[in-house]
């Protein structure tokens, strides 16, 4: 251990989502805490005969090193899936991507000096909260509503931050909230971007997983100046252990975005990348996401109804149109995350992430994120049961 | 695109090695350039045998998201692998890597400041220098001989750079130059950063590759002072496509690169990580690297019997005991980038690495790195022929 290392070390934070996975480890814990998709649902028979494809093919090219953007077929497939969800997209403006998370960090490496300002949701996805920290950020965060992001609040972070290089938002049932941006403000999202002169990083991990109404359009689609981001990713749609996400972007955004890729990892797994692209090529991703959709539909309306059931009056949730989360509120002065430590965890045997991380600036302790995709619905009903009780049985403040 | 944008991204230097892995895609040509193994020798029914069993592992586990320092099983049989080669290693010690390069990217962000320096081998690992370039830092290149780093030049290199953070050695079978650094090499290398209080990144991809003679101990098992990081890689062993890698340090220097691997990625690949697991379970990887030593020294016999036969005597070529490459030295003042742009791929239709790129301050235009692990014998003496002819035809300046 050098003495410069210690000093530089405390340049960088541990996080709480350490011990938070943790949490889901103890199989006695009912845990809606995780993002995990439901694993009841994985198409497992493809996968075994996408990946014996894969090992066999000639040449064993898919156990071989690939090059650094991606293997080219999945780059194709992936812009035909953009294409088709409405977004102009060619093969060469996809860089495959090591998870979406990914493209959290280099966006923030390429971006962002120690000071700029990142803007964000308030509350807003902790991982990308871990991904840009290293890159030393100030952050202005907008408060949001069930329309998503507020556009007055926008403007004025926009306004009073002439650093801010970056606005970062998951536009389709957000994490940890579950609400969507809804359209008109995708439009002036777009022209206050335009007009400020910043980059919009476009996260979309749950868009396909939409219960009800039509898709709105991907900011991408929007983009008339080449300064949208987007990132995608398979983790939710197909499995999360093959770990492939992708960002669309502008040739000069995405050809440094390539350069970071070959310097932090050379690339994704071939693998990986070639049972995905078999995958697209034999079976019908769509009617995968049809059965997913109506699975976590009916699973959020579960836990919704048995929240109505049994929380307190006084907790207020989202009722979110897609996606794997709703998001709870507490009275104010109820600690979450004290609650969970010392009664949800050790008498209701249950989980869910305290709130308070979820916020970039000012945390507020008297909301949860709660998972309904990875329960099935019976455990959601005995959890959401027990969680009521324990609340119930400890009067807010 | 923002103007800030475009300012900072003249921080970040395109390379060529995008260039020169594109020159191993023209099937047409025969490729000594990349660091490829044998496709020939991938295991590739016992690897359909463990993916199958992994897919269908119960509850989808190995479909799911995984802890982010990676599967615990996992971590155990590596250190279970590193404590057989002589280095103390518990599970703990053992961070999952999306192959060995994310743990030169997490390296260089972790110690290294603008300006800081980084001590390498002159020459070095491309591949290192991409990945430590973002962190902006000066290079004190140290010269190498037969037994690897000279440590009379490593000592003067540390008394010159009082803000030397680091000392980057690939000590066994080095890439470019395929030389090992020799026993007192590697003991005096710890006496001097001990004394100058820098931290080591051993960089192992090649290490059991070994053609003759007995392993070297590791820098990290003569490491007194938790100063040793040390990288190693499934990717030459059994196939490259897993990415799979892993770092072995301190807990203070792990504990950090592991909330960088949070931040960057989330996790190297589920599946990989458990198929890799399965495979290292079921079957016997030393074994398997036996026939891999066997196949390579054969391919280094036959390049360099090849090489004696048909170069000019003007160019001399190390004879390494150990993994995939040899390094060609050509008379002062011949350009080998040149050469090969103008001879070697029109005329003798053959690809090597020119070896300007691998010196990080002050390159040098006279050498080659040339790969013997991919190709067939016959196309190893095949292609050295002809390269030997143009060689010939083209008298040196």
């Amino acid at each position: 251990m050098t003495q410069h290392f210690a000093q530089r070390m405390q340049a960088v934070q541990p996080s709480a989502i350490g011990e938070l996975l943790a949490l889901g480890a103890d199989p006695s814990i009912l845990s809606f805490g995780g993002g995990y998709p439901d694993a009841s649902l994985f198409p497992v028979a493809q996968l075994e005969t996408v990946f014996r494809e894969a090992i066999r093919q000639p040449g064993g090219s898919a156990l071989q090193y690939a090059p650094s953007d991606g293997l080219p077929r999945l780059r194709e497939q992936i812009a035909d899936l953009m294409r088709a969800d409405g977004t102009p997209c060619r093969a060469q403006d996809v860089l495959i991507l090591q998870g979406s998370q990914q493209g959290l960090d280099f966006a923030a490496r390429m971006l962002v000096d120690p000071g700029d300002v990142i803007v964000t949701e308030d509350p807003t996805f902790l991982g990308a909260l871990i991904a840009f920290n290293p890159s030393q950020p100030r952050y202005a965060a907008v408060p949001i509503d069930n329309d998503g992001m507020q556009m007055d609040g926008l403007e004025a972070a926009l306004q009073a931050n002439p650093r801010a290089r970056m606005i970062y938002t998951v536009p389709d049932f957000q994490n940890p909230t579950g609400v969507t941006l809804a359209l008109p403000r995708r439009k002036r999202l777009m022209e206050l971007a335009n007009a400020h002169d910043v980059i919009v990083l476009e996260d979309t991990p749950y868009r396909h997983i939409r219960f009800t109404g039509e898709s709105l359009p991907t900011l991408k689609s929007m983009d008339t100046d080449g300064r949208v981001i987007h990132l995608g990713s398979f983790s939710k749609v197909l499995v999360p252990a093959l770990r492939i996400g992708w960002a669309v972007a502008a040739p000069a955004l995405l050809d440094r975005m390539g350069l970071l890729k070959v310097a932090a990892d050379t690339q994704t797994s071939t693998l990986n990348m070639a049972a995905t692209s078999l995958f697209l090529d034999r079976y019908d991703l769509g009617a995968h996401i049809a059965l997913l959709r109506q699975a976590y539909r009916a699973k959020k309306d579960v836990m919704l109804d048995a929240i109505r059931q049994h929380f307190p009056q006084e907790v207020t949730v989202t009722d979110p149109a897609g996606g794997l989360f709703t998001w709870a509120t507490f009275p104010e002065g109820f600690d979450a995350t004290a609650f969970m430590r010392d009664v949800a965890l050790p008498i209701a045997r249950v989980a869910y992430v305290p709130g308070a991380s979820f916020f970039p600036v000012t945390q507020r302790a008297n909301h949860a994120r709660i998972n309904y995709s990875a329960a099935t619905e019976d455990q959601i009903r005995q959890g959401i049961a027990a969680l009521g009780a324990a609340l119930k049985s400890h009067p807010f403040p």
